[in-house]
Formats: C-alpha cells, structure tokens, sequence
C-alpha cells in the first residue's frame, strides 16, 4: 500500500464485443473490475452508431474513473479480431460485413491508444493472468457462446499466427458434410454443433427425428437453447440428455483434434453451455479421451473458467492494454 | 575463414529414425552432411540390437570425421520422441513397444550428449534453419512417410506442448467412423489416409469397388505405394488420379483444420507422397482452400521441401545439437 495512492494508478480499458452483446469495464492492474456495463451489438447495423454508443455508455463511467487522463488504453477483444491490423475482418456473427479498422475507429472516438484481438485470445489472456490457466503455459482456450471461439497459448504466449488469425477452432471441420453453418457456408464445422444456434438446431432435429415425449416439446422452437435443454435434463428427460450426449460428443471429438495438435496442460471452457455443467462435461470428456492415442489419453484437464462470465473477458481484453506501448 | 580450422570445428551427429529405415550423418554448423549412411529400423525386434548396428555403423563414419573428440553431440528424431524425457513412448509406427529411454540409451553406447525429439519436429528445425521455411515464424511441416507426422512452428518457436508431444496432425480424426489405423485402434485418422499404408488402402479400395480398367491391376497388391500409383497416373490412368484426389481431399481438409488452428503462413509438405508433385499438391490445395473460412483464403503456402529426402531429417536432428547446454 505504500506504493501508490489508489487515486493516482493507471486504469485500462476491456471491451468484449459478442455477436449478441458487448461489456466493457474500467479494471486496475490486479484485475479488479471497477466500473462495468453492457450494450447491445446486434441492434447496430453499423459500426458507426454502435461505436457512439459504446462512447456515451462508456464516458459517464470514464468521469466516475477520475476522468480520461487514468486511462492507459482500451483493449478490445472482438469475434474475428486481428491482433496485428486492429481490424475485424469477414465476421460471421457480427452485423457489420468486410473489413471494419476497428481499433483505428474506436481510437479516433476515445483519442485513447486501442490494442484489438478476437475475443476467445482475450479470454485466454484473462485466464492466464487471472483466472483457470495462472502458471500454465500450454493450454487451449474454448469460448462456447455465439459462436465457438478458441485462444490457445503455447510455450507461454498467444498463438496468433502469421496473420493474426490463429485459434479459430470452431470453425474446423469435424463432419466432413455435416450441418451447413448459415454465416460461412462451410458444412460441419465445430460451431454448427457447439455453438448456442448449434444446440438449438440439435435440439430441433432430435425431436423431429424422435416420437420420444419431451418436455422440450413445450418448448417454443425460438427459446429452445442449452438453458432449456438443461432445465429438461436434470429432471431426467431422456432427449434432453441426448442433445447433450451428441453435442459432447462433437465437442469431444474437436478437443482430441486440438490436444494432438498442440498437447496443453489443460482445455479451460468458458460461456453458456459451460452452465450445464456435468451435462456436458462428462460426455465431452468422455469422447475426447475416446478419440485420443494413448500418449495423450487421460493427462488433459477440461476445466471450466470460474471467472464470472462479464469478468473474463472483458479482463482479458483489459490485459492487452498492460503491454501497449 | 580466419576464425577456426576447419580440423578443429566441433560437428553433430544427426540421426533420424523411421518406421522403415534410419539415416544418420555427421553435419557441421553450416548444414553440410559430411558423412552420411544408412540402416534398417523394422529388422530390429529390440532396441538394444539396434543400437548396436547403429554403434557399428556410425563408429567408422565419427573416426572419419576426426574421432569422438570432435563431435559436440547426437540429435535423433524418432517418431513418438520426447523433447523433454528423451524417450519414445507407444509409437505405433516402430517394432519397440511401450516407453523406450532412447536418449539415454544411446547416451551410454556412444559417451556423448543426446538430444531427442520426433521426427517431424526435427524436420521442421532443419527446414527452418536450412531449408523452405527460412525466415519463417509461423509454419506446419508436415511429413508423409510410412506414417504421417507434423512439426508446428509459431512464434518462431517449436511447439512442443507441455508434455513434449504436440504435433500429432497424423492421428486427428479426419472422418469420424472412417478406417481403422491399425496402430492406434482409431477410426478415421489422417495417418489411415494420407502415409504410404494410407494410399495402399485407397488404392485396394478403389480398384475393388470399380469395374474400371487400370495399369494399376497389373501391380501385385504387395507393392501397390504411391509411387506406382504415379507411374499409372502419369499415363492417364483413371483410378489412379482418383486415388491422389481421394488422397489430396483428405490431405486437404486436414490442413485446413490446422490452418484455422494455428494460421501458418506455409505448409511445409515431405516425404515420398511429394514426388506425385501437383498429382497430390493440386487436389491437396484446392480442398484445403474449399474448407477454409473467407479470412484464411488464398494466402497459405504449401510447400515441397527442397531438402535432399535423406538429408533434411538429419539435418534438423542434428540442429538440435547445438543447443546443447
């Protein structure tokens, strides 16, 4: 305490833009979230109005800060975020189409230096320095909302790629011909399946296919998702517990992929269907142990991220700001 | 040439060990093989008796070279290697089952410091120290030999995982519920299509189950390999340039998969597969980039080595040497 007066230290800026909403927070170096809240992301048919948004909700807990002059920066973490350009380019589940120079935009509105990456390496960065992954230096980040994110760290730093690119996990093909994924036009990728619209579409087709009673068929199709398919599981339904089983075993099946590939310490999952718990745990478990030679088999932890879910990220994002220039 | 000597340069021994054979040299610090030979691995139902050969056949190579006095030490890349451990453990592709000490075994035969890793990340070393991927800090070598092995590098670093495992794109599940590998007891591994088992058992398959004609039925089952597959393609032959699409396709689907993991900015392709030349590089692109999402197109190398086959091996072995402590 000796060191510095709470009043005089640096603050920085996290930002989690997500295909449905975006958080940010104002958080200390210990990774104390001082200031939050939350907008819509989908509303905003142009990045435009959403970045004034973003300033008007964001200004008034800028001034609670002490004012602009306490910020360090803002890191961003953004689905299909480059690290490198500060652009987010050709993403699926965001309103705004193209290339987008994202972190040049949202710098020009703040006059604050802006460090962007996708969201899922934001999410890795958090864990690493605040959460599952401290003192881990291989592991696999895994962001199970939207869409299927993954940040992986190896040999103690972010795999970003040549490009900036790396870690897009969820769009790895596990079914060659499966599910047609709407936003890329590719068929069986991680995310058509483990993803929210994936669980809903798997929910669809196993009560299509099925004449089994459910109480999913209560279920409005629009509010069909993993919180209603948990509900129906743990009061035993036996086609609740299917979906599971089969989303596990997609998820299951990508995971064994991923730990051949890079052999982490650990797989941390982060986000919505993380919620069910051991639902979806032990089958995920169980089939990537299934599908993994015996030098890996039994050795990988699957975790679950105990940050809060608004936390993680948006920490995450936060922590890019520690390492600007 | 002021510095040293060339009679007092210190030299390594590089040693790469496959499932068929292993080759060995004697290289000094600027990538010259100055000796070289070779042996059998599969005749060898013990570790020990191949150690011995390989004592044998080295000894006169090293007093060639000077003596013992003036090697630094041994790198050996072996499929299954350990970094960390100096071990082999469970290769499927070697006589010698179970966890083999093989550094230290060979350690105590020949007196002098060994460094060992698989034989795909030794590929990948002497590629980046002497070969394609100069220069290079973020690629995949990939080696197509009696199994298929991968060396990832990013960051300009190997990725060894945190158990010395990592790169193991052979055994990912490319085709859930496709053939069995009979060294792994899994289903639908890379390794099942794209190593030179794999394309025996396309070509079977393929001629069984056409009633096509083809110089292929001419060629005894038993020596049924890529290389006549190519000699009958490059003639025209129908199912032969079927059984390098079929192979391109699998080949092509996987390293988009790790495309999207790690965003190399080449693939590094070697071993005997590569002289089909664009037979096997064109069906191999075109379905890599068919599975790519938007961001990943068109801007991914895939490369042939241009190593000599026998050298590059030994060469990234033998780069291990000299970061010897």
């Amino acid at each position: 305490m000796a060191n510095a007066a709470p009043s005089l230290e640096t603050l920085a800026i996290g930002c989690d833009i997500g295909g449905t909403g975006t958080k940010f927070g104002i958080v200390d170096r210990n990774g104390n979230v001082l200031f939050s809240g939350e907008m819509s992301t989908k509303k905003h048919k142009t990045v435009e109005t959403f970045i004034n948004e973003l300033y008007e909700v964001l200004s008034p807990l800028i001034n609670n800060a002490g004012g602009t002059g306490r910020i360090k920066g803002i890191g961003v973490g953004a689905p299909n975020g480059n690290f490198y350009t500060g652009t987010i380019e050709y993403a699926p589940n965001l309103p705004w189409k193209g290339v987008i120079p994202l972190a040049r935009m949202i710098q020009d509105k703040f006059k604050l230096p802006v460090t962007l990456t996708n969201d899922a390496n934001a999410a890795a960065i958090g864990e690493m320095m605040y959460g599952a992954a401290q003192g881990m230096k291989d592991f696999i980040m895994i962001t199970l909302g939207t869409g299927v994110g993954s940040g992986i760290v190896a040999n103690g730093q972010l795999i970003y790629g040549h490009d900036g690119f790396a870690g897009e996990l969820g769009h790895t093909i596990v079914f060659p011909n499966g599910r047609m994924h709407e936003g890329t036009g590719k068929q069986g990728s991680l995310e058509s399946y483990a993803s929210a619209t994936g669980v809903t579409l798997t929910a669809i087709e196993t009560l299509e296919k099925s004449d089994e009673p459910s109480l999913l068929r209560a279920v409005p199709t629009d509010q069909l998702d993993s919180k209603s398919v948990f509900e129906a599981a743990i009061q035993g339904d036996k086609l609740a517990l299917e979906i599971f089983e089969y989303t596990g075993k997609v998820l299951g099946l990508a995971l064994a992929n991923a730990v051949m590939f890079s052999s982490p310490e650990a797989i941390i999952l982060f986000g919505g269907l993380t919620k069910a718990g051991d639902l979806i745990l032990k089958p995920t478990r169980a089939h990537m142990e299934e599908n993994l030679i015996q030098v890996f088999q039994n050795k990988v932890k699957i975790l679950v991220s105990h940050l809060r879910e608004s936390d993680a990220a948006i920490l995450g994002a936060s922590a890019l700001v520690w390492d600007q220039k």
